[in-house]
């Protein structure tokens, strides 16, 4: 067998992580093209269907479907929820309608939901109709959640056990429905009216006397999360606790779904992207799928935010233009701005860096919201302060006017403290506001402080002038 | 009962997820206080272990021993687990020794290990040399690994089986080692010398028939890492083929531990706030303990990078000196010099955000290096002639002089494709050179293209001027 198949493939040290399908893709065009769709069955055998999905969305467009066809019906269903969002609309045009109807239906309702999300409103009506009333009642009820809720990120399909069940009886029910159910490790107990009472482990269940009722072996303690509770405090839920699922339950305390922490792992990757694209003032779009966009969606979830900044930033135009009697006077002054302000953007892109990461990890809830900002208060007057003693010499130096030196010292120690405190106050107030935090990240900030850095050195630079000019220094 | 004590906690929507903790705080330092022990306990039992470490954390230090003692054994293990590396020491400090390293020798070895990357030399020693043989030899062989690799994430207590088991005695097997391993969820199947040579899920082992062999039952399609994986790796495996646990092997393929996903979800987190702290020029520390530090640990962590900037900005500061020639001709072309450094910052800083982000969640290889480049590059281009639109007339109306509109105009096209362009080809030129391309992130982008773009603006400006003086612009 090919070892880079994948048979038993070991993630190595250093660098990254072999792409396991390299060798199987090309194989597999080569194999396809020859009909030799045997072969092809016993090359994909031992390969993840993960990785199967992404050989597969790497061949030619007339490939694909004869591919996907290869596979056993269980395998087809895995792989299809890896496919990318493109490839699986591709598929959907190309399988006979027969096969998506049977794909879709076997599909778990929240990967289901998931693609439904991408596909257009009159397809999704097609396939809705067509799905099994029960699937059919399912998915609508999945859709109507709000997008990036419990509810929308919950499956249907968990274990769901009652009181009066011995372990035994319980883990019959868990055999019978372990092929049908997303996990079988946690197990949910409700009463007559589907209220969650209580939840127990696998480990517990098998751990058990047969004889055990399971009113005497479950959990009453239970942590859930609401259908409408945002998906990033159903993960950070998830991540404080250590669960592999998390049960969502309705306004009546009624169970209706549970999430896995598998689709956790992706809200965290998907929250950490975002608040990283907003400090570096690029609008993320609803999947990390950046590297698929073309030139202009890329250029469009740029330009707003830089039109926004070119227009902050012509206020410091402003500023300087009716400020230019100090500069005619003291040409040299000029020179120092690009450092004074890019100082004063950098101190206050640390202190809003820090400030909106503590906000999404919820770490800086522990320490207080005046204490946080009064710290960054002094930090940046400390910093300014550090700044100031290379600064100003070569300031003196470079000037050749030590009103230059006096200016550049006195804005420093201002502007550093005042991009400081703004740096942290912002984003704080925005989130106290309800709005993202991550909006006031370090492009804004930066501009900001250009406008009121220019502004106090040019208004210090003027001042020690009129005073040089009466005290002749 | 207190419904604040969290029996049944729901997470809501909207707003910061409850702090479950808060009315718990309050009560148990009241109960303390009055030494109302068996009311402690009755308090203590629904709260989830990592709220009890957060509860004990938050009380004056010479309650805490005193609420920890009152803790059911397995309770004490695992609520220490959680508990924060200065209370987890402080304890120490308080219990007797004969707790102590009942304590230690309880807790789960990738447990320890963490805990004592955080201990003085000297307690490591001493409570390694009072465990009992088989612990002191597991978090040897653990402390011996580099950290942030496999070997250090990953525990040594899983569930081993053998291929000539049937599913009856395996699952007996499982009953028995329930209590001691990290999960059951995930089985593995060695050989006489310990190599794997399979994998099963206690879900396939439920639905096996009793008489099956585990040979039968098993796959052998493992994906695994080594003991020398770097821990981004680790968890990105995880994380793609979405597993509970991944197998760690040694050199000759022998098992050695597991990793589990929970550990993951942290690995990532702290990952995620090591990418967003370098886009903010903030040095991270080990863990993301920043709202713990105090003022000159945060000064310290951040006055390196700003020195490093303000030396790059001082270039800036003479390349204008070395060209105020032009500026004494032109006061006004000063204030222009915000706008187009600015602007140029911006459109490298969104260039690297991308670009960095793409190498962490590892999307940029599916595009191709050179390609990524160019791509961003003509994106700078196309950015920078949307910017012209704009800026141009207002430089022309602000700047009283045909001449500063022009090399306004002229820089700002120059700009914006060169920033693009170093902000995409510098992460991945870091990258490439085995440098951690997250240094090259937006204010080293930013601080660079600032000497660029005021060089290029003065020399347009300047050239401009000598065509204007014989032309008669």
């Amino acid at each position: 067998m090919n070892e880079a198949s994948g048979a038993s493939a070991t993630v190595p040290s250093g660098g990254n992580p072999p792409h396991l399908v390299d060798g199987v893709v090309q194989d597999l065009e080569q194999l396809l093209s020859d009909g030799s769709y045997d072969e092809v069955k016993t090359l994909l055998e031992p390969v993840q269907p993960v990785d199967i999905a992404e050989a597969i969305g790497s061949l030619p467009l007339i490939l694909q479907a004869l591919a996907f066809r290869l596979l056993s019906k269980n395998e087809a269903i895995e792989v299809y929820e890896y496919l990318d969002p493109v490839v699986q609309q591709s598929l959907l045009d190309r399988l006979r309608s027969g096969e998506v109807l049977e794909l879709v239906e076997e599909m778990s309702p929240d990967d289901r939901v998931r693609l439904f999300d991408e596909l257009p409103a009159k397809v999704v009506r097609r396939l809705l109709s067509e799905l099994s009333p029960a699937e059919r009642r399912v998915t609508a009820q999945l859709l109507g959640y709000e997008p990036e809720t419990g509810g929308r990120l919950m499956t249907t399909e968990f274990v769901d056990l009652k009181e009066f069940h011995s372990a035994e009886e319980a883990l019959s029910i868990v055999r019978r429905q372990a092929s049908d159910t997303e996990t079988i490790y946690s197990l949910y107990v409700t009463d007559r009216e589907r209220h969650l009472t209580g939840i127990l482990s696998l480990r517990d269940l098998v751990t058990a006397d047969p004889g055990d009722l399971i009113a005497d072996v479950m959990t009453r303690d239970v942590v859930s999360v609401r259908t409408d509770t945002d998906q990033e405090e159903v993960a950070r839920a998830i991540q404080r606790y250590d669960f592999l699922a998390l049960p969502v339950v309705d306004r009546e305390q009624r169970l209706v779904g549970i999430v896995t922490v598998d689709d956790v792992i992706d809200v965290i990757e998907q929250e950490a992207t975002r608040d990283l694209y907003a400090a570096g003032a690029v609008q993320a779009g609803d999947e990390d799928d950046y590297f698929q966009s073309n030139l202009f969606v890329v250029a469009r979830r740029r330009v707003v935010w830089l039109a926004v900044l070119v227009i902050a930033n012509g206020l410091t135009t402003q500023v300087i233009a009716m400020n230019d009697e100090v500069l005619k006077q003291v040409v040299l002054l000029a020179a120092f701005i690009p450092l004074l302000i890019g100082t004063g953007g950098n101190v206050g892109a640390q202190s809003s860096t820090v400030v909106i990461r503590g906000l999404s990890t919820q770490r800086i809830q522990a320490l207080g919201l005046m204490k946080a900002i009064l710290r960054e208060t002094a930090a940046g007057a400390l910093l300014g302060l550090l700044m100031l003693v290379m600064v100003v010499p070569f300031a003196w130096w470079r000037g050749e006017d030590p009103l230059i030196g006096a200016a550049v010292g006195i804005s420093l120690m201002a502007i550093s403290t005042l991009a400081a405190t703004a740096g942290a106050a912002l984003p704080l107030l925005f989130d106290r506001m309800g709005l993202d935090p991550a909006l006031m990240s370090a492009p804004f900030i930066t501009t900001a402080t250009d406008v009121a850095g220019v502004l106090i050195y040019l208004r210090t630079a003027s001042w020690l002038l009129s005073q040089g000019q009466v005290g002749g220094l």
